[in-house]
């Protein structure tokens, strides 16, 4: 018998469904092995209205494929919505995501962007609505989360009962600034648990694996991957599955993002095994997130054990063509059980 | 009458010709506007022999287009040249590229590889050969080249009459390392004094831009810059111009090397220009290394002005189609006239 483990209910606590075509495509690649996930709002238009996000999750609903699926909205940030708005919206969304667009590379700035659209955040905390947040300056790309993580401290100290994410965190900083505030949790990718700006730049250059935030130095890998291997428990799995067509990706400016919704599952079984804790896999991939939101998923149990799976060279339908990561490889681990 | 500078006998000291078809391409590319350039025998096989550099140095002189222009051939380092054969080459290269294949990620590692050979550099420091050497471990992307400075140190002071040059150097702390030791001389490329990593990765990832060593952080481009317009006695113009297929760089898994071969004078007197030491320029261009190495390149006056250059998307012929640096954009300054 190869070893194998039951998941139950995993969510992904971070991804990217696109619209249109590209949405026909990848909505069913998550909703068949996860019981739920945070839907990002950077549409264009962003989602940024009741009205728009209803439709978005309407059209989500539609492309599922017959899994059973619950895609938690968010708002796109802006910092003119009104209390009402929230309060008309806040029943249908996990939360809004802020994207800090006018952050400079001085951190200072950043907060002082930041401070702006205070009222906002003031709404959110007392409505308990939890923020997220793309956590980057504009500054040199591999200092662009170190530098932004003095705006996550003033925030989480400003306001002590809004709920604070810190997306997909990158570095080793980051991990330390999660202990500093219970406040504060964050999302962690697949991939930057596995690579380091190497993969993406040290042999050939690699577009698959070029993503924002930009995998960083071994120490931060290290960092990262320990705090989700002991199950910390303000660490929550969010893939930032971000799929691009084939000709955005390999072509002269690539654009960014890693699709890894189809193998996640089996990835993730694969690292935590290697390193021989399994056991913590559950809390990572769902339980955190279920306490920590307070969502509580419709029950999936997915198993994954210890035997092959190809994967797959790209996923393709609806006229897109999507590369994974580790396309055309073969993992040690693989679902081999839904029971939804 | 716009701004304009006469420099007489431009040098390259470290430049990629290829062979076959892309050398036919590229060469004259270069022997326009430069008088010399060092010649890396990194082709597959390499040139580690006098019969192969003689033959390599023909093919290259066939390919000038009809202009003025000495190659300076190098041998490929291997550690088993034995005093017959250096003796035998020494006429005919400028001196000996090392690839240090052997070096790990971890210095001391990279010193060991290096002392398995010490009796190669003995024959060289006595026979006067220069040492040219691609300073990099195989440890992360960023480190490779602070990780190898420990090298460099301990060879500059074993065979201190051994002229070691430190091939294409992309850090500050390689230009600290530059005064420390007499006998170490240093060459930096035209991307390496005006790009970082953000122009690699910040944005969307740019293959054209990609090269080993990678660029670095900006820290790192100011101290290469400085040194560099302060006309730094033993730093040299070395392009690093490398040319590839198109489709070797537009693809997934790009291949390292920026072609800049056509545009660097231009492109270097509007950075000198930009930063008022356009008298400086002829040190870096040429004046150091010709005091360096003792060559006496043919006389070639190259006159840069500040009038516009477009530069070519693209170059083409002999079935070849390379694409430069700044492909499509206008500079502010190109070659006016050229008197060999």
């Amino acid at each position: 018998m190869p070893k194998e483990i039951t998941l139950c209910s995993p969510l992904d606590m971070h991804l990217h469904l696109r619209d249109g075509d590209m949405m026909k495509l990848v909505t069913p690649l998550t909703a068949e092995t996860f019981s739920g996930a945070v839907i990002m709002p950077n549409l264009v238009p962003p989602v940024d209205s009741l009205e728009l996000l209803l439709a978005y999750k309407k059209r989500i609903l539609s492309s599922l494929g017959g899994h059973q699926f619950d895609p938690y909205m968010m708002l796109f940030f802006r910092g003119d919505y009104t209390e009402a708005e929230l309060a008309a919206a806040k029943e249908y969304m996990l939360g809004i995501k802020l994207y800090p667009a006018g952050a400079t590379t001085n951190s200072e700035a950043g907060v002082k962007a930041i401070d702006a659209v205070e009222p906002v955040f003031k709404m959110m905390e007392e409505m308990g609505i939890p923020l997220m947040v793309h956590g980057e300056t504009h500054g040199f790309v591999m200092d662009r989360e170190k530098e932004f993580l003095a705006s996550y401290d003033y925030l989480a100290q400003k306001f002590p009962k809004l709920q604070i994410t810190m997306e997909h965190i990158t570095t080793a900083d980051a991990v330390a600034l999660l202990d500093e505030h219970e406040n504060l949790r964050a999302t962690v990718t697949l991939q930057h648990l596995i690579i380091t700006l190497d993969d993406v730049a040290g042999g050939m250059l690699d577009p698959h694996l070029f993503c924002k935030p930009i995998a960083k130095r071994p120490e931060d890998r290290e960092a990262l991957l320990q705090a989700a291997l002991e199950g910390h428990p303000r660490l929550m799995f969010g893939s930032d599955s971000a799929p691009h067509p084939v000709e955005k990706k390999e072509c002269c400016g690539c654009a960014a993002g890693v699709f890894t919704a189809p193998l996640a599952i089996a990835r993730l079984a694969q690292l935590f095994d290697k390193h021989d804790k399994l056991d913590n896999l559950q809390a990572f991939i769902s339980d955190n997130a279920q306490r920590l939101y307070g969502v509580e998923p419709a029950e999936k149990l997915v198993t994954v054990a210890n035997v092959p799976f190809e994967v797959p060279t790209a996923y393709t339908g609806h006229d897109q063509h999507v590369v994974p990561m580790h396309a055309g490889e073969t993992l040690d681990w693989n679902v081999t059980s839904i029971k939804a």
